[in-house]
């Protein structure tokens, strides 16, 4: 299994923090050895930061630990290899343009018969990861389903859930994806999330010994939403995600929530 | 105008001494003050680092050329915008998918009625560039032309070369490209490379006190091809490249090289 980190915020917004934490679990507190990755958006532009060293021991995560970037949306990443090699095209985050935006996603859990399951043929997987194979897919049935325009914004992530369901019959498909504005998360298994907002308190790293007092790095006006796969602090109010509950954020604030009830049946839609 | 600079090795090789001399173009020795970027293939994977800081005053600048990243396949480019605003989503190079391998690139030059001319589907801008949309309007006509299993190397390079031809006409269109294994250049007006191979000698920066003798740094089989818009050493042999030529390396080899003679003609291929 894998470790998911991202951050939705309505200013720009450092994620030192919580990134200390899950770096920890690259190889020091946690198993996840394979590799890191880590996508910040500015604008519509954004950043990638990867290595396939254990990020515990990596001098890129090193630089990204102590050089601030600050961004409202951030995707990260700590890869335990169970499909697919080692090696820098198949560390997460994936990210790929449709719409004329980026869209950046990771995955936790692993799939079973994804190439027959899940055909692709736009969104080609350059290496050979069931994750990387599982939003080329994802991407491929918007392209089919949508066209050149997306739809209203929920329905897109609605559809998205939907997919994810799919998906998640082939195994185990925890879910975090970004298009730099959304950021929409899907449970399959364990994923937590909270939103930080006035009055802030203190937050204590659990892998690291770190601690923040918020009210001293923030403006009454900010709201910082964190989804992460497991609790990173352990004196907040995680909330825990149900199997097959999505949730949907934009500029820190929930924008939308559901639970996938089983509509789609074989066939599905084919890309022709 | 921008300045490019690309690298074809058969060893994974550092960039850091050219990448040394062109980050000094970017608001030191030269006016290109409007961001940078560098893409470093490791196998079918990359790592991109942008920023629309001058790159003589860029920490990330500062950080690729203190931290000697190894590869077979470099490009970078730094920028004086004259289409598009600053910005992170507008920096080269620009890196998007297509038969399954990420293919990067990066242009000098400046294009008028783009938009217009180069009418896109598929691949789609997420910034305002001239460049990336000609980057689509590329990628997509590759798409169109070979579907989702390319033709042999060469003829599909040669096909690039008369793309390029197209695009030229709309301005100046002064290009690398790679997807990793293959370094492609087509130029305009301004572009000149050379091949580093035994027996090796020192070279000089132009833009910066700095020497290397390559004799220290390389083993007998290494060959290294670099292309830059204009020289970055002072005593070594650099190839000018003539207005319609391109050229086509591998492992820093020469595996063609033409001369576009003007054969397309409106319409053409279109978007279904």
């Amino acid at each position: 299994m894998c470790e998911l980190l991202a951050m939705s915020a309505n200013v720009p917004t450092d994620i030192c923090f919580s990134f200390s934490g899950l770096m920890q679990r690259g190889g020091n507190t946690g198993p996840h050895k394979d590799g890191w990755g880590v996508t910040f958006y500015e604008g519509k532009g954004y950043r990638s930061f990867k290595d396939p060293l254990p990020s515990a021991q990596s001098p890129i995560a090193k630089l990204v630990t102590e050089y601030p970037i600050k961004s409202q949306s951030v995707l990260c990443h700590i890869r335990q290899a169970n499909s697919g090699a080692v090696s820098l095209e198949n560390t997460h985050p994936f990210t790929r343009q449709i719409w004329g935006r980026h869209w950046t996603y990771a995955h936790n859990g692993q799939l079973k018969d994804f190439k027959q399951a899940l055909p692709v043929k736009y969104h080609l997987p350059v290496g050979d990861t069931d994750s990387e194979h599982a939003f080329c897919w994802l991407l491929d049935q918007l392209h089919v389903k949508y066209g050149n325009e997306p739809a209203k914004t929920e329905r897109v992530f609605e559809f998205v859930a939907e997919l994810c369901e799919k998906i998640n019959k082939l195994g185990v498909f925890n879910l975090i994806l970004t298009n730099g504005d959304q950021l929409f998360a899907y449970c399959a298994n364990n994923l937590h999330w909270l939103t930080r907002r006035a009055p802030f308190g203190q937050a204590s790293l659990i892998d690291a010994e770190m601690s923040v007092d918020f009210q001293q790095e923030t403006t009454p006006n900010d709201i910082v939403t964190v989804i992460a796969t497991q609790p990173l602090t352990d004196d907040e109010n995680w909330h825990k995600m149900m199997p097959g509950q999505w949730q949907l954020f934009c500029q820190g604030e929930q924008l939308a929530s559901g639970q996938v009830v089983s509509t789609y049946h074989e066939p599905y839609l084919v890309c022709e």
